[in-house]
């Protein structure tokens, strides 16, 4: 055998391996707690195939009845607030009590730029080593959008792996924030001392929507003007209008390097569980962003079947000449795009 | 004739008068300067019904050659910040230049909360009265991609109308502001100086898209402190990613009650204007802006198509309660939903 019939005998196994992992052997594999099994399943999940997404749904809709037990985290911050560090002590500190953690990261800007702010910071090198812990960086090269309905159907993935925790790491710019908060429990939003809040990026509506703000990086000189910090932005909080589930946010500061703080955050998190438990907003939260998932994901699916056919594309683009050459508004050029898109639905029944 | 019978007659004389004012009527007046056509033609353009969406076409395709000749400008900030106040001064400096100013004013918060953020704030009292000017709120109760895009048809109806400068004035919180950027050529930020900024809900998105920053208010003993302010900004601008047009943006203060630099903020838009006109950024921007629209206003309508569906909207709420009650993931509902779409497309040819 030369080496193009090895290569074609490689790609054949690997393409029958892929053929074997039925959504069924999956299925059973992520309820053995194999994370192979669980890798590849968020692979199959992740897969922008046809015949993968409908395996994908399949995998989902047997996953169901054993998702959703699990405390979902999300945790934002700009660039260099130290959200892999804080994940890393936290992460351990979880693993002490005897939880198994997920850590599901979106990175939005993989999509368009190429590039990476996670960036190969994610390794999270000696988290990732340990048992009980699954770390998954998202899928680059689709729509924010997408990424996040993907990485919330990972989440019911590793709820029917049997974990505890399932933290979604995100960048505090552009939306995915809220994109992530509409998939969480808890939001945690870390902030840097000092840096001066214009640089930090951080928008009222995201320090509104958190649930506990950390300032990190609180050790050696810093711990005085992180303090500060905090009592500011404790004050700041106080100004929001008060959350429908009664739970005050507060901040807090903490410390990677030195652990300080960690427990603090921890009990947190536990006595907001524990209340929104009790007054009923805790499933209250999942039933409201189950509809809006359904509408997103809906909405999604609907734009997707203008946009991935290629005559209507083709037409959009001799449209987009006219509208610049001032021979047809923007919005005649849309109806006409639009009517055409229907026409096509109508008489191929698909677009 | 009794009550009812005058009624009645009123009611027919008015919508004789409504028919009587077709495209070419109100088109007419628009280039005749009548300020009541211009304002009938922007209710026919906010119009919901269908029979006055295909006169508003009508209406816009008759205007478009006579468009695109105002500088059109952006101006948001926080409530509180003064932006009518602000209009009212700056208007008036741009009338005694011997230029027409119209105002259009988007309200994100009519729609959905049934108040108001601007409010009766947009009245201008001074300047409303004075000729050459034209102020017309928002329409409220509808999406506030459907207000923008009415907004973006409105500036439209105002240039063949005449006016050099279009004012396009938005609340600075949510994301009107960056559908408000989205329409005109010179984006202006106005601030208040030491209200910190995570109070005033500035992020550093719109700090990003402005074309100059104002801090207002700069009289009295606050003259200082906006000084201070205005020089922080400034450092803060100096650190975003040049502009893709050569403009350096820059913080001004100004004063609305001691008319204090207005004339500084006026030769800032003119030389924008002049820089951009040669460096042929400012063709460039609108054509983009063009391709923008066309995109929205497309996306928009096929979503509509949907969303106005009352057997889809039903049949979406019996499958709300199933993925409610976990016997159904919001994928796999939305994929229903996107089936059945689909299917009363193909058979009737509309939804």
């Amino acid at each position: 055998m030369n080496k193009e019939q090895q290569h074609e005998e490689w790609l054949k196994r690997r393409r029958e391996r892929r053929q074997e992992l039925t959504p069924e052997r999956l299925f059973s594999g992520i309820k053995n707690q194999e994370m192979p099994m669980l890798s590849a399943a968020i692979t199959l999940v992740e897969s922008k195939l046809e015949s993968d997404r409908k395996k994908a749904e399949e995998l989902i809709r047997l996953c169901l009845p054993y998702s959703g037990n699990s405390i979902r985290i999300g945790i934002t911050g700009v660039p260099g607030v130290g959200k892999s560090t804080f994940i890393e002590t936290f992460g351990q500190l979880m693993l002490k009590q005897g939880k198994k953690v997920a850590i599901l990261a979106i990175d939005p800007s993989s999509g368009t730029t190429g590039g990476s702010i996670l960036g190969d910071k994610t390794r999270m090198e000696q988290l990732s080593v340990l048992d009980n812990v699954f770390i998954r960086p998202s899928a680059a090269g689709d729509t924010l959008g997408g990424v996040a309905r993907k990485t919330r159907e990972s989440i019911y993935l590793c709820e029917a792996a049997g974990f505890d925790f399932v933290l979604v790491e995100t960048v505090g710019v552009g939306q995915s924030e809220t994109l992530v908060h509409s998939m969480v429990d808890f939001f945690l939003l870390l902030m840097l001392s000092g840096a001066g809040d214009e640089l930090q990026g951080i928008k009222r509506g995201i320090m509104e929507m958190a649930d506990a703000l950390v300032i990190t990086k609180a050790d050696g000189d810093n711990i005085k003007k992180a303090n500060l910090a905090r009592r500011e932005y404790q004050n700041a909080m106080h100004l929001f209008p008060p959350k429908k589930n009664d739970w005050i946010p507060t901040a807090m500061i903490c410390s990677s390097v030195s652990n300080t703080n960690m427990d603090q955050i921890w009990e947190t998190i536990s006595s907001f569980e524990n209340k929104t438990k009790l007054n009923g907003h805790f499933e209250l939260n999942r039933k409201e962003q189950d509809k809006f998932w359904l509408r997103e994901t809906l909405n999604e699916q609907i734009l997707r079947s203008f946009y991935s056919n290629e005559q209507l594309l083709q037409e959009m683009k001799v449209l987009d000449q006219q509208v610049i050459a001032g021979k047809e508004s923007s919005f005649s050029a849309a109806e006409k795009l639009y009517l055409l898109y229907i026409q096509q639905l109508k008489e191929n029944g698909t677009v």
